[in-house]
């Protein structure tokens, strides 16, 4: 039996204002291209016209430009839950026209089953390959899981986007696996990093698909600057604290999975841990794989990886097709349940290394917003790693825009993680690592270790203003950083004493 | 073979200044109480001799007055962890005497092992019973789980203290399991909340063993006061969303198994819930369980419980004796690190209830500092639960002392549970239903359903003078309220415009 073809307009022309949308796709990788770009013209015709037309969007994180991208532009979104790079997004979200729920990527699933979030009415999923059966379809997905499974079988129509971009015999990379919920749930039974526990494909009904999108569209994944002194000098300073840890036996002799991160700071400690002697080949189970991990496969520096998804340029992504063989051993591609699952990172005793915005002089993160108030991206998954981590590390430069902002302030302009949830703390200064302590203790650590030494003089002052029990503050001084860089552009020329009652 | 026994004292005297102890015991329950009032007794001697006496704690959670309260009196603590609820301690922590760690209760165990705090020297168990063994003593443990089966596997020096207060079979409530650490972690195959994955004994190896200490003292749990008028609507607040949640299919009908922290108001809620004929009966999962549900359990108005500790009065803790056949087949006691297992909680898809301090505007809650500076007692289980349930609801009186203070403020003073953790507030005003909302939209519904009164026209002014993107604020002012109250003692005199640069 085959499905009905439909042009990408056709497909996008089901969808009316108001629908909900369930996305395919991890921080760009496999998300749909076709219908969605479509979609955003039929937005700005609309509102020529004069009528409302917004749709809400599922999706695992990250869609690319022709997703996000282009409803943002063309003002089509109206909610949108989790975790997206998009910077027409963004400047959506903070001017407030985007309602945007930003949740743990784990949660993501299973609370659009729990109905927290309202009806999937469409699923947009991008494939590889589709077995079109009378009852049942079997869809291949491309380079991500994502939230696919669950937005397919609870969303009332299902349009397939078939990509021949991708590699037809990409979704054998996948497990394709879908807790139950509560009070039905089982374990989720991985207990090494490439144990498979479900299908290659996700199972659809039939009678759901209303389309099939044949396209040959390039994935969106972006590469990344290269190195700079400071996230190599990062690097280096996490790769020594691991190694350092090995050798005093916290760590392991086997080490331990690594989570990183997106970016140049993750690609510089994969590399530095990469070229350490000391380390021992390693695994990987992580939410994104970058393009530095993809030879390290191949060479076996990297036994075996986990990940959501392949953000990875489209040269490093024909470098996994042309060595699908190989790698469909050693890597695995898993919805954001699972790469994500508290379950699986506690079990496997994940060392998670994650970028935070700012830190706090007690050792809380902000990984979202930029003086509290403008989202940069979301949480993502940084929260189901560092809670449940064997090591919680966050990096960060130890300032930014050319040394008028410090990372390292009294009290986090906004919170994500808390003291509770961070373990170390490493800056290109150095490393503050916070087990075992109390927060004074932590505090001194960190302004010591990894606070710029410009901006050490001034976080002590902050220490000396404040008082308390368990941890000390002066409250109406705790934002006088933030506050002097918005009023004078500068935190260097924070006076707290302007600020104390 | 019969080991060695010792008076309370000689057992006391084999512990030496700066030795770190592993204590049995949850929240007053099952904590030793022979050898550490004569260890106190010890260090205060030492110290009129003008000799250094300070020994490090951990424990499952609190330990009791014969525990916490005399060694903090005798300023013979220099470091612990985790939680707890003791005054005296609050009182050395809030002075700077006691280097104090505040982490999940979950983590504890798995710390100790890691080695992010330093070896434990010696364990003190209390336990109810003993074989005795060549090799091996099987210890049978009281009214807790706590970290015991850890601290006597890690520890040089192993002490019992064999307490005939205790029933000699109450060991048999015990499901005593320690996972290995990764990469040997395997799944925790807890799927029903009394299924047994363990031993109803730790096992120790006998050499360790320096001395039983046979004693008959009470347990100390504590009794709470009753309800009053504002923790009885907070209940029936709570109880009726649930019931909302039941009957439109957010909750399944069988219902899913409650954890609800400690105190009046957690009795308020569970009573609420047992009076609702719509609730059918229920499982708990949690980590304390108090006087209110033995009678229910009793009756099978609560079908399975699983706890980590009994923290109950010594009548209660009697009437659980009394009926020890019955309640071995319903009640099952675990280590901390199971009870509060974020595998366990998010499989078993657990309703999360606990008491915030203070939340804020947005959805964050504090549950340890108060004005961000003063320990209260410590996050205890709170984030365990909370991060991993099926629903995260934070309760709190809409104001305190008398109303000059809001538990509703612009800008939580200690975060211990972010937006992102956060499902539903609950004030004795109303609920405030957080689920798949923007930050702006939880805002105006925590303002308008949970704030008091009173204080609404003063945080909606706050909202007028905050500005930003996916999150308003004014940071100057952002503490505006805490800083009048310590310099004018009311909350309701706050003027914003003091504040604004």
């Amino acid at each position: 039996m085959a499905y009905t073809r439909l042009t990408a307009l056709e497909a996008a022309q089901i969808i009316k204002n108001g629908d909900t949308l369930g996305l395919s796709g991890f921080t760009p990788a496999g998300a749909p291209k076709a219908v969605t770009k479509e979609l955003a013209a039929i937005a700005e015709a609309e509102h020529a016209a004069g009528r409302e037309f917004k749709v809400n969007l599922f999706t695992g994180a990250s869609t690319g430009q022709s997703t996000d991208g282009v409803l943002s532009l063309a003002k089509a979104i109206g909610y949108r839950a989790p975790y997206t790079t998009n910077s027409e997004f963004r400047k959506c979200v903070n001017c407030g026209e985007i309602r945007y729920n930003d949740i743990h990527l784990s949660h993501m699933a299973q609370e659009v089953r729990y109905g927290f979030m309202g009806k999937v009415d469409i699923a947009i999923l991008e494939v590889c390959a589709i077995e079109e059966g009378e009852s049942t379809c079997k869809a291949y997905l491309t380079s991500a899981g994502g939230i696919s499974p669950t937005v397919a079988r609870l969303a009332d129509k299902v349009i397939l986007e078939l990509n021949s971009f991708h590699h037809p015999e990409a979704g054998l990379l996948h497990d394709v696996y879908e807790p139950l919920d509560p009070p039905y749930r089982e374990p989720i039974m991985i207990k090494n990093v490439t144990d498979r526990v479900g299908k290659t494909y996700v199972e659809i009904d039939a009678k759901k698909i209303v389309g099939v999108v044949e396209c040959n569209i390039p994935d969106e994944a972006r590469g990344f600057k290269g190195e700079d002194p400071v996230t190599t000098q990062i690097g280096r300073n996490v790769a020594q604290f691991l190694v350092n840890d090995m050798k005093r036996g916290i760590i392991p002799p086997e080490f331990l999975p690594l989570q990183s991160g997106v970016g140049t700071t993750a690609n510089a400690i994969l590399a530095a841990l990469g070229q350490d002697p000391a380390v021992p080949n390693f695994n990987i189970y992580t939410e994104v794989l970058q393009d530095a991990i993809v030879p390290m496969l191949l060479e076996g520096r990297v036994k075996e990886a986990s990940t959501c998804s392949l953000s990875v340029t489209n040269e490093c992504l024909k470098q996994v097709y042309d060595n699908l063989d190989f790698l469909k051993q050693h890597l695995v591609l898993r919805p954001s349940e699972i790469s994500n699952s508290p379950e699986v990172i506690r079990r496997l005793g994940v060392i998670a290394i994650n970028t935070a915005i700012e830190v706090d002089i007690f050792g809380n993160a902000n990984s979202t917003h930029i003086s509290g108030t403008k989202m940069m991206n979301g949480i993502g998954g940084s929260g189901d790693f560092e809670r449940n981590a064997y090591i919680s590390i966050f990096t960060c430069a130890s300032t930014a825009k050319g040394g008028v902002i410090s990372a390292i302030v009294p009290f986090c302009s906004h919170l994500d993680h808390t003291e509770h949830d961070v373990n170390v703390i490493v800056t290109e200064q150095g490393v503050a690592d916070l087990r075992g302590k109390s927060p004074m203790q932590r505090a001194h650590e960190i302004i010591e270790n990894c606070a710029h030494p410009d901006y050490r003089p001034l976080l002590r002052e902050y220490l000396k203003i404040a008082c308390g029990g368990q941890t000390h503050h002066n409250l109406p001084a705790a934002f006088a950083m933030h506050d002097t860089l918005q009023r004078k552009g500068d935190m260097h020329l924070t006076d707290f004493s302007e600020y104390m009652k």
